[in-house]
C-alpha cells in the first residue's frame, strides 16, 4: 500500500525559540492540510486514515524555503508558506516555514527528500 | 472585537527533540482544528480569517496535560490529545501534546491560561 505524508520545512537560521518554531511549523501544516483538503481530498482523507504522518525537516535560508515551496507547486502538490506577523521575535514578513503535502510518500519525497531531520 | 486563538500544549518532560516536539503539536493543531470545523464552525471560521493565531505552552508531565484536555472538554470547547506510536524517540502510546482551540481568547485563557510560554 502507497503511504502518504506531509513534511513541515521550518528555517533553522532564524534561530527562533522552540515554541516558535513549533508554532510556525503548526501554521505550516494546517494550512496545507487545508489545501489538500479542498484540493486533493483523496489524499487528504487516506493520509488521515494513515494517522496523518508528518515529518519536520530544516532549511538554512529564505532562498532555500522558497525553493522548496516552489517546487512543490511545479508538481501540483498540496503546499503552504507561512509568512510570520512579526510581534515577537522576528521581523514582521519573514518566512519561517513551508508545508508539502499531504500526498503519496515518493511524490513529497521528489520535492524534500535531500532535506535534513530537524533534530 | 473579540479575538480567537489556539494554544497547543506540549511535555517538555520528555525532553523530545525540537523536530519531534514541532510535528507532535503540528498534529494536535491540525486535530483541533479539524475538530473545530465540523463542530464549532463559527469559531474556525473568525479564527481563520483573523489570521488562526497560535501559541505554543508547555507542561511538565502527563497528568498536567490531561488536566488541560479535560477541562477544555468539561467547557465544550474544540480540543486534541496527540499520543505518539512510538516509531522513533518515544515509547509506543506515550501521550506528547494537546491542542485548545481555536475558540475566543477569554474561554481558551480560562483552561491554559496559567501555563508557561514555551520557549
Amino acid at each position: 500500500m502507497m503511504g502518504y505524508k506531509q513534511v513541515i520545512v521550518v528555517r533553522v537560521d532564524l534561530r527562533m525559540s522552540r515554541g516558535k518554531l513549533a508554532a510556525q511549523a503548526a501554521h505550516a501544516a494546517c494550512e496545507a492540510s487545508e489545501r489538500a483538503r479542498e484540493e486533493r481530498p483523496q489524499y487528504w482523507r487516506r493520509w488521515r486514515e494513515e494517522g496523518a504522518k508528518k515529518v519536520v525537516v530544516s532549511v538554512e535560508s529564505e532562498e532555500e524555503l522558497l525553493e522548496v515551496y516552489e517546487e512543490a507547486g511545479r508538481r501540483g502538490l498540496p503546499r503552504a508558506l507561512i509568512r510570520d506577523a512579526g510581534l515577537t521575535e522576528l521581523p514582521p514578513g519573514t518566512l519561517t516555514a513551508a508545508a508539502v503535502g499531504p500526498a503519496p510518500e515518493e511524490k513529497v519525497d521528489e520535492v524534500t527528500g535531500g532535506l535534513r531531520l530537524l533534530r
